[in-house]
């Protein structure tokens, strides 16, 4: 099941639409956060009638299992360009997720441009390291994307973390449908965290909360991305994201706030 | 009037607050964005009784003006450590700002620390440049905030802008009282925009949405803080700040996204 299906929410009554967290977009059991998130986002783009994410937010609540699950959606405000939306997605009555988001049409976006910056340098995707997906049954996240990464970010993989906080890579579906404007807020949570190229005892960091910005819709092809942290302190760190796509464009900016687990201080 | 007595919300019935946007926390007839975040995020932490945001969003929807408000808050989750809430600021039934956040108790905040960075180097406050206040029996929020701008980044008050989209400085309260965590909220939106350093025709850039981490409670004494822009583009820039404390301590970040006007383009 690709992406567009394994995120579908459909309609029901008033603010409320229904959905399903589908096997297969798990790490350890636990669904991915941006996946998640995209299915509070085409909540909202429905209940504003505006396809694309500009600025979304999610809080992540619980831990999100495969199963059925429901979407309250509200639109706070439709304005002319943009419109702002809250969504909760709920499995029962447990809220999994609180979200926020302003969405516009982004075929529209013009301005004066100005780039500090540049995508990152990587070889070449068949000269980078693909994170094959796990063998066995249950194939899990990895299955549904295609990720591979810088030769200089993986070492923590086989136990030889770089000590740079910094993760690069490619990203694109494994059938290489392109990615949409919701398809981005998949890919600034697709990697594996920073924090595992850190020579510290940290395992696991578990996500309070993601903010996305969509600058563009992406252009067909691999997109570039790049990960950095900065501030690992009082027991959070952040997470800054870059995407940029085949053109060159910056297409999204994402942070987000995770927690450094006690225990393994 | 100070701070804590012009951001006080009094609790209603169920998740209704009210409040009052006072006069003199506007920059030309608006109230400054920082000012109402920290109204909802004070009905935010009552409504979850926790004292510190941990991250706060808010979506701006409508300039805010003097008068009364009322604050809509729910707490979504209510966890050990954290707690989650959402929050509209409204005018009438004019929803002018909706946020969502998570709080906790940062006096328990600890774990590894790794910082990648360090705080901005400003000559000592008398020797960088004032934001004075309008004069006028208007004087605005520059009379309600101390903002000591770096003396090459305010060359944009005279026009001569420096063409580096970075605006560094000192902020704190003018009677001196310390900056408290919610108080870090109104620091990370009071400096004038990065933009205005641009040698690009844009005049105003209104706030779409804007995010703040508190890492920790800041010592009392000046805050340093630096704001940067590394992408104008599609008719959105990015401002990023960072705020760091007396004892020399990251406390803030927070990053928005504003719209660059297409009338000025």
């Amino acid at each position: 099941m690709g992406f567009s299906e394994a995120t579908r929410v459909e309609h029901q009554d008033g603010p409320t639409w229904s959905a399903a967290i589908e096997p297969g977009w798990d790490i350890g059991g636990n669904a991915n956060g941006g996946y998640l998130l995209v299915l509070a986002a085409r909540a909202m783009a429905q209940a504003t009638g505006r396809p694309d994410p500009v600025s979304v937010t999610a809080h992540y609540l619980r831990p999100g299992k495969p199963g059925p699950v429901r979407l309250e959606a509200d639109a706070v405000r439709v304005g002319r360009r943009f419109a702002t939306a809250t969504a909760v997605l709920l499995a029962g009555e447990a809220p999994l997720l609180q979200a926020v988001g302003t969405f516009s049409d982004l075929a529209k976006a013009e301005g004066p441009e100005r780039v500090d910056a540049a995508p990152p340098e990587l070889p070449e995707p068949d000269d980078c390291v693909r994170i094959h997906p796990d063998s066995g049954k249950d194939p899990g996240f990895m299955s549904k994307v295609d990720l591979r990464l810088h030769p200089d970010d993986h070492g923590f993989r086989e136990g030889r973390p770089s000590g740079e906080l910094r993760v690069r890579g490619w990203f694109r579906f494994p059938d290489a449908t392109p990615v949409d404007s919701l398809g981005l807020l998949l890919a600034v949570d697709a990697f594996p965290p920073t924090i595992f190229n850190a020579r510290l005892p940290v395992g696991w960091t578990p996500t309070l909360e993601l903010t996305a910005h969509v600058r563009a819709r992406p252009q067909p092809g691999w997109l570039r991305c790049e990960f950095t942290t900065r501030f690992v302190t009082g027991g959070f760190l952040e997470e800054d994201g870059e995407v940029w796509d085949a053109s060159g464009r910056l297409v999204a900016q994402s942070r987000q706030l995770a927690l450094v687990p006690r225990a393994s201080a």
